[in-house]
């Protein structure tokens, strides 16, 4: 009988991050890692340029306004992508507490700071969450709870610093993600910046349609237009902070675009496959649930007619067929008080969805 | 005091579909509009390649097989879009019926008829309703139900013929949008083609990147890429039999994308920010719940662990609150077990249902 593996040994660990931290931007980032802090029964100083920012912050809980005589332990750079180089240099010359910032992109503030004294302790990261929102009134401390929060140490900082930041993203919930400065800026390229740019793109075309061409719109535009819908002022700021990598990327696009033209109008359909076939094995190189590999998914329809108890009805009755629900989009019908509910669950547990729905009264399209 | 508004006075017709129906390819939507047909009261003739199919078909109650005495009295083209327009002519010519076909492109099948004799007992139409699915088995009766289905007579083709297919879209629970075939090719270009292409080059580019790199992916690119998975066969006989309409289209995309390396490479954070601006203009345009304008609405986060009754739970709990959900989205958290589910809202009903999911326990993200 095989022996059960041994259980890998984990040694305690000293918690390295004691605080005070400071918190420099208390918007819905900075006051939720402020919130999560606390939670974790650290002291928190808040330094903003809004006075209100701060008052409404630690009127939350995520802190008290910084003193002059405060020596934070680490200081948390949360301002936005055009100030963080300057205010990541003032922090670092402050004194000689550890100095992280949470900024979409990485490697323009590394570049501002690199030839400061201070630079060995300064290791930035940038935790995936939360991009919608903002403010500190929407500040939580679960904001970051399970989600990947990516840490990017350059060549010279100190494992100390390090490790403080390492402490402080596992204390807010966060799964640590390691990449160089370079690396992040060239992954939130491909997985963030270029699909926003392109989905910008495509639902400018929406804007110019006559009216009743729009009337044949299906989830599909939706979906592929729905995060266009953020604030350009923004992502102006982002992409132009990115704009190397970003730059690269739409030109493999552009290029692949050029190829697209090309094999439509010359009605080269194998070519045009080949192109599909490349964004099939693409959509299937995205983490799944939980991280892992993605698991194969069917997708279950089904009619709801539009009152509030509805749904509630039909997540009741899905959830007594006791499969679980992967995913749910629901689609808007023109015309009909009806929508289409669409429960993604997995593939071998489709059929018994179905049937148990069908078996309740719901009209399903299989 | 004012008087009431006078209701309107609609005539009583005469059904003039009176059937039988001969459909021609008894896949997903040639067997819905079977079962819809025979729900109607209205005979229905099954006519496929796959005498499989047939039986499958006639075994739900969607027809009966064809036999050669049979005088449908219209006939509904539905195989796959390389066969269109050879089936469409071989049905005008097996004698007087009127001809349909349910392709998701209209001028090519025309052309192809346009000389015929009997040319003027054909009218294109498409249905807006199940690409996702296939075969008969998964046909469904309900398939059409409040869905947009656009009618494409061309100018020589008879009203009654035209009258015709427009009661087969009505009995069949669809929403006729009346479009010439060419603008209906344009519009579908713009709706479906183009951004089903851009999504498989902005997947592409996923498919090439480095594994931990992917773990930053968030629900952005998940929605931008999602139609992309669809199967690169079918879409590449669809796009090509709209090559002219796409293309002009993708030359547009082509165009903005030049536009848009450039602003990148130089900096032009304005130039930048317009094409933005332009993409949050199409968000905007495209039809909200029910063919109506998009009423402002507002996302509301909470999060749920991931067991089947906890989001029977929330939606049992948003239902209490009196706020009916727009629309619901599941984001997935790699490395615990949480999901961040967003709810849809009424922008004037977030806070209220904000209180109501906190006042029952649940964590919320504003």
């Amino acid at each position: 009988m095989p022996e059960a593996p041994e259980a890998p040994v984990v040694a305690d660990r000293v918690p390295r991050l004691v605080g005070p931290v400071e918190v420099v931007g208390a918007g819905l980032v900075g006051a939720s890692i402020g919130l999560a802090c606390a939670r974790a029964g650290i002291e928190v100083l808040l330094t903003d340029v809004s006075s209100e920012n701060v008052r409404t912050a630690s009127g939350l809980g995520a802190g008290r306004p910084r003193r002059p005589d405060d020596r934070p332990q680490l200081v948390v750079v949360a301002v936005p992508p055009d100030h963080l180089g300057r205010v990541i240099a003032a922090a670092l010359v402050d004194g000689d507490a550890v100095v992280t910032d949470v900024g979409s992109i990485k490697s323009g503030p590394l570049a501002d700071v690199a030839d400061s004294a201070g630079a060995h302790r300064y290791v930035g990261s940038h935790p995936m969450a939360g991009s919608e929102r903002s403010g500190p009134l929407a500040a939580t401390a679960a904001l970051f709870d399970g989600r990947p929060w990516a840490i990017t140490p350059h060549a010279a900082a100190d494992v100390e610093a390090v490790e403080l930041v390492e402490d402080l993203v596992r204390l807010c919930g966060g799964v640590p993600v390691w990449l160089t400065p370079a690396e992040h800026d060239r992954a939130v390229a491909r997985t963030s910046h270029v699909p926003h740019l392109l989905s910008a793109l495509v639902a400018a075309r929406l804007a110019e349609a006559p009216e009743n061409h729009l009337t044949l719109s299906g989830q599909g535009v939706r979906d592929v237009t729905r995060v266009a819908a953020g604030d350009p002022r923004l992502y102006g700021q982002i992409v132009s902070g990115n704009a190397e990598a970003v730059a690269a990327l739409l030109t493999e696009v552009r290029d692949d675009l050029e190829a697209m033209i090309a094999a439509v109008s010359a009605g080269d359909r194998a070519g045009l496959e080949l192109l599909l076939d490349r964004g099939v094995a693409g959509t299937r190189s995205i983490p799944g649930k939980h991280g892992g590999p993605a698991t194969p998914t069917r997708s279950v329809f089904v009619a709801v007619p539009d009152h509030p108890g509805e749904l509630a009805r039909l997540f009741a009755d899905a959830v007594a067929s006791e499969v679980n629900i992967e995913d749910i989009r629901i689609d808007h019908d023109p015309g009909r008080p009806v929508g289409l509910v669409e429960l993604v669950v997995d593939r071998t547990r489709a059929e018994h969805l179905l049937g148990s729905l069908e078996e309740r009264g719901w009209t399903t399209h299989r």
